[in-house]
Parts: C-alpha cells; sequence; structure tokens
C-alpha cells in the first residue's frame, strides 16, 4: 500500500509518528505499506526516502526538502490512500488535493472538516471512481461516531444525534459552571492556556460545531449544508443562567443537534445526571436509534495522537473492508 | 446467505423479527438472505417456510413445529451462520452447537456468554476452520465495546477497560444512592419489577459481571479464565457506605476491570462526575489507549431488540469483512 500525506503539522506528523511506531502491527494487521510522498506548505519529499528521516528534518528544520507543491505531488505522485490533513480550519485548498486523488482512483483519509461544504459531491466523486473518503477524525476527535453510524449501527435507522462537538467550548462551560465566573474571565484563562484560540470566534459562536454537525448530518442520510443549521453560541451565557439551571438540577452545554426535524447548535439546558452533562475537553455524542435505543459515546475531540489514531482507525477500516 | 436460529426464546424471536422488519434494508447491504432453520426447545422448523409465519405459530402455540432437536439440526442442516440465542445464562449445550457449526466452516453470531468457558477454544476452532465467531451481544448488549476493541481500536494498544456490566446491579446502586435505602429493599422492590431475578444470586454477586469480563480480557488479548477474576458482589453494601462516599463526592458502582495488573469485579468509589457514575439499568464501559486516551461507551445492556440488534450488527460486520 502507497500512502501520500498532505498536510505535516501537527497532526501530519503525529500520523507519521504512528506509522513508524505501530509499523509491526500495521503491518501485521493491513499489510505492508509505504509513504511514498508528503506535502506541506514548507515543501515536500517523495521517491525513495525513510519515513524516519522525514519526521526528523521537519522537526529541525521547519520544512521539508523538497521543492513540489502539494498539487503537484497530489496531482503526479503514484499513491493507493491520500492521508489529507492539512488543515483543522475550513481551508478549501484541502479539497482540491482530495478531489484530486478520488478522481485518480485513490482512496482518502481525512481530518479536514472543510468535507462540510461539499460533502455529498465528495462522496460521489469517491464512488463513482471505486474510492472511499474517510472523516472519522473530522468529528469529535478519536470519539467513534462516524463508525458506529455507518458501520455499527448500519442496520439501525438513525432517529437522531445530540453531541458536544467543541471541546473549547465545553471547557469554559464546564469551569463557569463549577466557578461561578463570567463567560469573559473563562475565556481569558483558556486562551492563556491554549485551550481556546486567540481568535476563539469559530469555537465559542458554534460555527464549528455547526460545521461538524452539517458531516454528521449527512452521516446520518439528511443531506444538509451549512447554511441550513441554526447556530447560537455561547457567548451570552451568564454565571446566572447557571445558577438558576442549577437549582432546577440542570447545567448548560453546547448542543448540537441533527434529526429530521432539528439542525441546529445552541447552548441547552442538560440535567445534571445525564451523560451529556460531561465535563472538559471531551466530545461526546447521544445516537438515538430504533432498535437499540440510545447509545452514549466520548473520546478527545482533539490532540496530535488522538487525531492520529482516528486516522489510523479509517485505515485500518480501508484495508479491512476493501 | 443460509441463517440457522438456534434458541427462539426473546431474543432468537427479536432477531427473527428484526430480520422480517429490515429485511429490504439487509439485502440492500449485506444481500439476499434466507433463514433455512429455527429450532429451540420446544421443537423446530426447517425447509421452506415462511419466517413470518413461523414466527406467529412459535408465539401462539408456544412451540415450533417440528421434532427435529437443535442438535440435529445444527448437524444436519446447511448454512453459512448459525444465530446461536439459546440462553443468557451459563449453560454449555450451547458451545456444543457453536461447536458444530465452526466445524463445518459456518460461522457463529452469539449473545450466549457461556462462551466465556472455552473463549480461547472456541476462536482456535473458528479459526482453524475458516469461519468466524462474533460476540458483540455477549457484553453489555448493544453497548459497542467488541466492535470497538476489536475494530475502531485494532491498532491501539488497549491498556485496560474498566465497565458497568450488569444493568441489575446499578439499576440497585443508582436507586441506593438516590433514595438511601438499604440493599435489602431496593432488591425486592426489583424483583417485584422485574428488574432483579427471582433469584439475583448471579447478578448482585458479581457472577455475570465476571464472566462478561472473562470476555474482554479475552478480547483485549490477556487469556484469563472465570476462575482467575477476584470478585466481591454488592450484597454488603450499606446505605451509610454511600452515604461516606457521597460526602466525599463519590458513589459506588459495581465495576469490572480488566488490565495486565487487574481482573476484579469490585463495588468501588466512583467520582460523581465520572461518566461510569451512570444512573439506571445502561451498561457503560471506559476503555483506555495508548494513543487515543480514554474512550467512554454506554448503551443498553439487556432488551429484545437491542440484544437482536447488536446481533445484526455482527451480521453485517462479518459478511462486510468476509
Amino acid at each position: 500500500m502507497k500512502i501520500a500525506i498532505i498536510g505535516f503539522g501537527t497532526v501530519g506528523q503525529g500520523v507519521a509518528e504512528l506509522l513508524v511506531a505501530k509499523r509491526a502491527e500495521i503491518e501485521r494487521k493491513i499489510g505492508d505499506f509505504k509513504v511514498v510522498a508528503i506535502a506541506d506548505l514548507t515543501g515536500s519529499i517523495w521517491g525513495d526516502f525513510k519515513l524516519e528521516n522525514a519526521i526528523e528534518f521537519r522537526r529541525k528544520t521547519g520544512r521539508l526538502p523538497g521543492g513540489r507543491s502539494a498539487r503537484e505531488i497530489a496531482e503526479e505522485e503514484d499513491y493507493d490512500v491520500m492521508i489529507e490533513v492539512t488543515t483543522t480550519k475550513l481551508d478549501e485548498s484541502g479539497i482540491e488535493y482530495m478531489r484530486t486523488a478520488l478522481k485518480k482512483g485513490a482512496s482518502v483519509i481525512t481530518s479536514n472538516k472543510s468535507i462540510a461544504v461539499d460533502f455529498q459531491g465528495l462522496m460521489k466523486l469517491a464512488e463513482s471512481n471505486g474510492a472511499r473518503l474517510m472523516y472519522e477524525a473530522t468529528v469529535g476527535g478519536v470519539m467513534p461516531i462516524i463508525r458506529l453510524l455507518n458501520s455499527y449501527l448500519a442496520l439501525c435507522e438513525i432517529l437522531g444525534v445530540r453531541g458536544i462537538l467543541n471541546g473549547t467550548c465545553n471547557y469554559i462551560l464546564t469551569r463557569m459552571e463549577e466557578e461561578k465566573l463570567p463567560y469573559s474571565q473563562i475565556l481569558s484563562e483558556a486562551k492563556e492556556m491554549g485551550i481556546a484560540e486567540a481568535n476563539p470566534k469559530a469555537d465559542v459562536e458554534g460555527i464549528d460545531a455547526g460545521i461538524k454537525l452539517v458531516i454528521l448530518a449527512n452521516t446520518i442520510g439528511i443531506p444538509a449544508r451549512f447554511e441550513d443549521i441554526e447556530i447560537v453560541g455561547i457567548t451570552d451565557i451568564t454565571p446566572q443562567a447557571f445558577a438558576v439551571a442549577m437549582q432546577k438540577g440542570y447545567t448548560i452545554r453546547l448542543i448540537a443537534e441533527a434529526s429530521r426535524k432539528s439542525l441546529r447548535v445552541s447552548p441547552r439546558l442538560v440535567p445534571l445526571n445525564s451523560p451529556l452533562a460531561i465535563k472538559g475537553t471531551m466530545n461526546a455524542a447521544m445516537i438515538r436509534t430504533d432498535t437499540a435505543g440510545d447509545i452514549f459515546v466520548a473520546g478527545r475531540g482533539a490532540g496530535k495522537y488522538e487525531t492520529a489514531t482516528a486516522i489510523l482507525s479509517d485505515l485500518y477500516e480501508l484495508f479491512r473492508t476493501g
């Protein structure tokens, strides 16, 4: 199996490190593999190279040695699978690399939630070229939601999914709940700790969760687009709101919900004893089914090795199911 | 695909009803199928019959029309998959039917946790005959724990699993926590409500959870047998113990734990904000991994259609992965 890695920042390097660390296990369970090309904005490498050396070079110099662009690598190299991990933001250049791969009949594994922009188009492109697009890492990191919906529950009707899909928001809400401090103060501290970004707009306004909800909705057969999602963020939540909620046995969480009736991201009252009252930066989801009742899952929504693990899980799935 | 159903009580009938209700979906995703034989202690049916009619006959008369035994059906009929759902107790006759099927090269899907008695032997028998033994429904009902361990996390090292694997115990502990009543009183009410059995020994003494833990341990590569599990049940827990725990922010749950260091079922202190402090009859598990952190899952541990759904999920998995 020949793998091209497009994007070699934190996640791409995490994937490469796990491919090195778990080589024996992967070869035992999947078969031989070789990373035949890597490209990111700093440069590229292709042909006969050792993956260990490429990781080391990138870490020491901050770049990749060769000069061909990601686009050239995607178009010209020969690979069976593209691991597309260029960004965790909305950035459509990644989609172009995916399209290039899929048109060649190569499968794509991605952590790039930009697939929400053209989910149906990408899936059709994959299907018509006999390739697959795998995207477990796009929603909830290593929380196993996509696999559960697409495979474990494949013979169920999914009545709806309610999830906590943004770790930054959940961290802020958890601290507001526990410390009774205002939103702005917790946000400042979260920025200092690196949990919230300098510009946290996409997180706190619910946009990030909304994009992931588009992917979840499509996964359960609702062909939603971003503009179909009703979105309210967490910026207006006050300690008083928490106090009132707590008195009645509730807390407040930013819930993303997809069902035939509802496509929305909004702060919602959640009973304190509900699994969705989960604390910290974990992502979580409740899947409502016709014959299996409710199934609940939670896991780390982000992180270098967590995201890389979700990508390796897709790799295993791809080669196990052909 | 030719299916034989061995065991036609609640779970077996649930499977048959779902096979009827979801026929179109199953045929679209897996392919044509036909139930070619059904057997239980009341009788059997085989050859050219309509599944709907067999369900109806069994429901109306309390038996199956034919006289061949389950053993004869298992040995003599021609099938690709045996769905073995004879019991939810420890009963080794079910294992004999499984061995018969596996020796013929037919795969087995079971909800029978008796596989704990000879897990390694059955797996070897399956492998040496080119068949598979699927057992999602044996641990935690439709909670997707086996699939996660065997497939989603196949490239992870599993450092340990801690789970709530017995809904009856969790129901009793939850009510003791909430109502501050003694164990014996809650148990009596649980019996009246049909949540606990008339003879609840296997549940409340931790034996049921211990048997499931054997299956989990083997699934993560620890070749444990029942006698390796250290077991303490919930019969000695007092309202005072809950009161002390609650003061410190803990509750008490019957935790089954499998790791290289520990194989035990015992009442443990669980922080009130831990997902394992889950209430009611749900089953739950926390999976600790090397590269994905902790992954948490919960779902209904029992129930006619829930268990049947886990079996259909195995059926999908079997035919998807060959």
